[in-house]
């Protein structure tokens, strides 16, 4: 225990180890970032399920609609458990210092890239003061936060209703007070009093991110301006996760019943027999604003859905002992970050119905967009006024999802219409309309960004429709990007949204690959130099004046002006795959510009895929390292595989064979920059990158 | 330490802990069968690495073969390190008794599935002696075998070569003397003379499977009639796996490089940056039979591969700790079992170069082929006398191993013909070719048992070409099953052969599976209904009188003879993707044999998948269970699939659409019968099932 008089420091403390909190200490790892994640509970907590849509139909009487848009990723949607998802991202936080399992690595050499401390959940450890210095909140080499970290004992740890022999589902439920208050009193009733200073310790640091759910102590501390802003509504739904006995017929299908008078009921399946239902209890009274919790039991629970579902029948053995019930409320903080010092993510700044599944996807995303700029923030990689964009980007999809909710809500909760006249009843026309149309968002695909010092403005036309724009604030303190798009040079490759993923042939090995693979989240930048056609039966020798011509110049110019990588616990440029860890050391650190040529495979080439040598390409697409040697990952080819079909990356990409293009990409995958691979195009990708950058030879180096 | 005098007892015993044996422990473990498996050394053994062709080119001057034949199996050949795959292995055999992330299962539930003892590796053990009570051999409940096993201290079970500072890499090549031989020496050497009686144990047991190596002792210990008849040749090959430094534009194809006087060279890229590099050690010499292995280094075998690859340079930074060298011999046993008590699998029953890839392949196919079958026998499920077609199975496979390395060595380490004229020189014409025609022997898809008690010959036709089928001894003490198959039902499902996997969709929500995915390796035996056409727009109602005509004899008349499964430590009945150890269990055990029905799709139906409910068909098809409902994972479609395109299982297992099949499929995934779905094909299925199984209420349920 750290005596409360001498502080220690840390560059980054992150409140609250849900996803949201998980994908923000993974991406910290990954980039060998010295940084803190606590959580006031034990590891007992049960888990509360969220759930995506699968890949079955959905159905209700007389209608069914395919879930899911074909072709939007090559990703099916899946129902995963959040205790699931959890362990996957310890797992990986796990995995970013190195490989556990022994085989095929040299472990002791990995040591050198570990940073001083790994970052491992520390539980049972509570914040109780949080401030921060206003002078110094600018300063990139201050420590302006200070927090102070309670440490708990075994049983303050334990939520008052895991303590009773009373199974209460309703633990971390809507419809319960913020489980912080049982902490403090049950403290005092110990015996022990207030908390003794020796279980205190001070930590200052760089950033805190309040990852710490609904009722985030975070929020609370930067004062009542951070308050939500929304309302909870009358619908009160209870959640039961069971293996049914039933012969209603589409138990395996994602099915929305609305019963006439007894409410609705949704069945979402789930893995091996397990299915999901949520189900509306019309009984329950929300009278004065309070719900009165006694009601509601399993056994109530699932005597609302034997109503709704009459006349075919329903029943469990198992339970997954995982029952719950929520109110459906809607709400949205106004500021995502206090000085860019203090962040809010995840549940503590916008929260909302379950129904669409988006509850830990959007969670995780807002970390995902904060991870990597924090990180390279720390290492003195990125300027610091890129974290302003963290509320810009972020704060829009909030809303936009709540609209979302508010819009579903009403369809899932409301008393179907009985004709055409019913005009407060709800068409389940519209119903499945809305459904269809919602995949966009759902998938998170159609997400898009606006134009900042990230995302530069394209110039020829808006290329593409944002999703929810008009929800969009004005936000006059971030920076736009000097550089400019040029969006028609690709009309797949749309700024401010996720870059696809098309197949492409290596060209050493003319193995495919999906692009997406050759991009790990690992930090860095990338520029995807679309070649154009490289080689064709009748150039000979093969046209490569102009990729190599754009290679001198990244090599020679841009490059030497940017900052590297190290150091990170996982080198990914060091093996294919992107597994961190793999413990062999290049002698040069990778440039923070990860650079990827894809070229178009002349269509008359019959089944030769290298008509040169990659030996013939500018070394920048072929880096070599005397330990390593050449790097054969670099290079890709738009042509047909033997064994796994035709990609066709450029038509799907939108960018013409004969043109090319320079396609941008930030470290969470979005398209920052389109411009053109000849000269005219060079300076924009210089401008887009000093926009972001911090220069080399910058004291993070 | 279990004193001499008191013998334990167990069912299996399983001599040595590399692929082939962890194969088998895996069996075991899941089928619940009490088994041990020891190996003599402590965990610091060097891993020798195999290889398998990847899905690249095979490249040579002015010739380029495309690596693997399209179509032939949905996966692609990989190059996977020994280590690992037994690393799979260890993982696999813990999780067979359960999950161990403690998400999504009642742990404590699975406690009343496990058996006594848990399969785990004990290392450090050794078997010193041997014998089978001839006269209880053939009983069942008897422990006709006596093994004991010696405990060995940490200094007797690392290898001598292990303790030295020079790294021998030598170490496990067959170019070195036995290295059991230096383990009893040693420990008399150590002052402790022969070895105390409290370091030995004695264990009576069913069946002893000896997976301990070309050195094997339990070969040894079966007396001379099991010794392996061949060769040794005078090739010498080193390997090394590096970090390739290198201007040879096909370092990540694998290549091959016969260069005119130097030998020759073949290149295996492997996973990240490393390359296998298989050299010929030209200037080794093999004299009088015995190799100088002082001469063997890796900077000898580094100088060797730059003489081959000249004028291209080659040198490495990084070497991955992993080289030896290896004479090409090609021996096989001519007895593969004693009395089908003792059984020798892998490399202690057949030897051959590592060249195709197939030894590790081969070894685990043999204990794949014998698990099943002996966990079935312990469990009283099997008849006994099945055992005996193990050697009658793999023998065949093993000569023809044999066959194929001894023509594929010749082509690999030959001398290039100079001309058409040069008929000692190997033509590389022929040796393309060669490599082309392997892909169906490499990838094991194209292995065929021939007719046995488990394999009902057909009466029709010989349906394909048996490979190497003139290479099969006759086996007058293998029984012959009284069944017969119709090969002309099914012209994919050829029996003797694997049965080929096609993507079909479940009846219940419509998802796409490979019906590989619904035949785990669990021990069942499965029937495959093919119920042809059961619903058409035009029929209605639909046609589902054949299927439910078949489910009332299956149900009535068939399952009730035969044998259940439990007790099992996962039941892949209680989930959809074969998980084991989910924890819930059914209140009734699984029949032996697993019923999946696959009926053809209306090719007139639209997007309508179900124009009948499940609960329409007979209750066989959707298995009802008190705790967990009806199974809804047994029922499948051929038609197209929204996402994911069209199967089209029907065309490619060549089954007609009306006339529908019924193919039964052995544990392994081998296809048993093909036979008639209606009542003419009915007595087959019992005349095949009979004769493979015990009947009910046997001793072992």
């Amino acid at each position: 225990m750290t005596d409360t008089k001498t502080a220690s420091k840390t560059d980054v403390i992150i409140i609250g180890a849900g996803p949201a909190g998980l994908m923000l200490a993974l991406w910290l790892a990954r980039l060998g970032v010295d940084a803190r994640i606590v959580d006031k509970r034990t590891d007992k907590v049960p888990k509360v399920c969220f759930w995506n849509p699968d890949e079955s139909g959905l159905i209700r009487r007389d209608n069914r609609v395919v879930n899911g848009r074909a072709g939007l990723s090559r990703f099916h949607e899946v129902v995963l458990h959040q205790g699931r998802a959890e362990t996957f991202f310890l797992n990986a936080i796990r995995d970013s210092y190195g490989p556990t399992d022994g085989v095929g690595a040299a472990t002791e050499k990995t040591a050198t890239w570990l940073p001083q401390r790994r970052i491992a959940v520390e539980r049972k450890v509570m914040p109780t003061f949080l401030s921060i210095d206003e002078q110094t909140a600018g300063d990139a080499d201050a420590y302006p936060v200070t927090v102070k970290l309670r440490h708990l004992s075994e049983a303050e740890a334990t939520p008052t209703q895991m303590l009773s022999n009373v199974q209460d589902g309703l633990f971390r439920s809507n419809l319960n007070p913020p489980d912080d208050s049982t902490i403090t009193p049950r403290a005092a009733h110990d015996g022990a009093g207030p908390a003794a200073a020796e279980d205190e310790e001070v930590v200052q640091c760089k950033y805190v991110v309040g990852c710490d759910g609904a009722h985030s102590w975070t929020r609370k501390a930067l004062g009542p301006e951070f308050d939500m802003v929304g309302e909870m509504t009358d619908y009160i739904w209870g959640v039961l996760d069971i293996i049914p006995i039933t012969d209603f017929p589409d138990i395996r299908n994602r099915t929305m019943i609305h019963s006439a008078t007894n409410g609705s009921l949704m069945v979402i399946p789930r893995e091996n027999r397990l299915v999901r239902l949520y189900i509306q209890l019309t009984e329950v009274s929300v009278g004065s604003g309070r719900v009165d919790r006694s009601q509601i039991k399993p056994d109530m629970i699932i005597k609302a859905a034997k109503k709704i579902m009459s006349p075919y029948s329903i029943d469990y053995h198992y339970c997954d002992c995982r029952w719950t019930a929520y109110q459906i409320g809607q709400r949205v903080g106004n500021h995502f970050s206090k000085l860019n010092c203090v962040f809010l993510a995840g549940d503590a700044v916008h929260t909302h119905s379950p129904k669409a599944g988006q509850g830990m996807n959007v969670s995780m995303q807002d970390t995902y967009n904060l991870g990597w700029k924090l990180g390279l923030v720390c290492k003195g990689i990125l300027r610091p006024s890129v974290l302003s964009t963290y509320e810009l980007e972020r704060k829009a999809i909030a809303k936009q999802l709540i609209a979302f909710d508010h819009r579903f809500s009403r369809l899932f909760s409301g008393r179907p219409a009985k004709d055409i006249l019913d005009e407060t009843g709800v068409s389940m026309d519209e119903f499945a309309s809305a459904f269809r149309q919602s995949h966009m968002f759902t998938t998170a695909v159609g997400i898009r960004y606006q134009p900042s010092v990230l995302v530069a403005a394209p110039t020829d036309s808006s290329a593409g429709e944002m999703i929810g724009e008009d929800d969009v604030e004005a936000q006059e303190n971030v920076l736009q990007s000097q550089a400019h798009s040029t969006s028609v040079l690709s009309t797949a490759c749309i700024v401010g949204m996720r870059f696809p993923s098309h197949q492409v042939l290596r060209h050493a090995d003319a193995r495919p690959w999906q692009l997406h693979h050759k991009m790990p989240s690992d930090g860095r930048f990338r520029l995807v130099v679309f070649g154009g056609e490289l080689s064709s039966a009748s150039a000979s020798p093969p046209k490569l004046d102009r990729v190599n011509k754009l290679g001198v110049w990244l090599a020679g110019t841009l490059l030497p002006q940017l900052p590297t990588m190290s150091p990170m616990p996982g080198t990914t440029n060091l093996h294919g795959g992107g597994r961190p860890g793999y413990g062999l050391q290049a002698q040069n650190p990778p440039s923070i510009i990860d650079i990827l040529l894809v070229y178009a495979g002349a269509s008359d080439e019959g089944g030769e895929v290298n008509s040169f040598s990659l030996l013939d390409l500018h070394e920048v697409y072929h880096p070599f390292d005397p330990k390593l040697g050449h790097d054969y990952d670099k290079v890709f080819v738009d042509r047909r595989s033997h064994h796994d079909g035709d990609g066709k990356a450029y038509e799907n990409y939108g960018i013409d064979r004969t043109q090319g293009a320079l396609v941008g990409v930030r470290p969470d995958g979005y398209v920052g920059l389109v411009t053109s691979l000849d000269e005219s195009g060079w300076p924009e990708v210089s401008k887009w990158l000093e926009g972001i950058l911090e220069p080399r030879a910058n004291k993070g180096e």
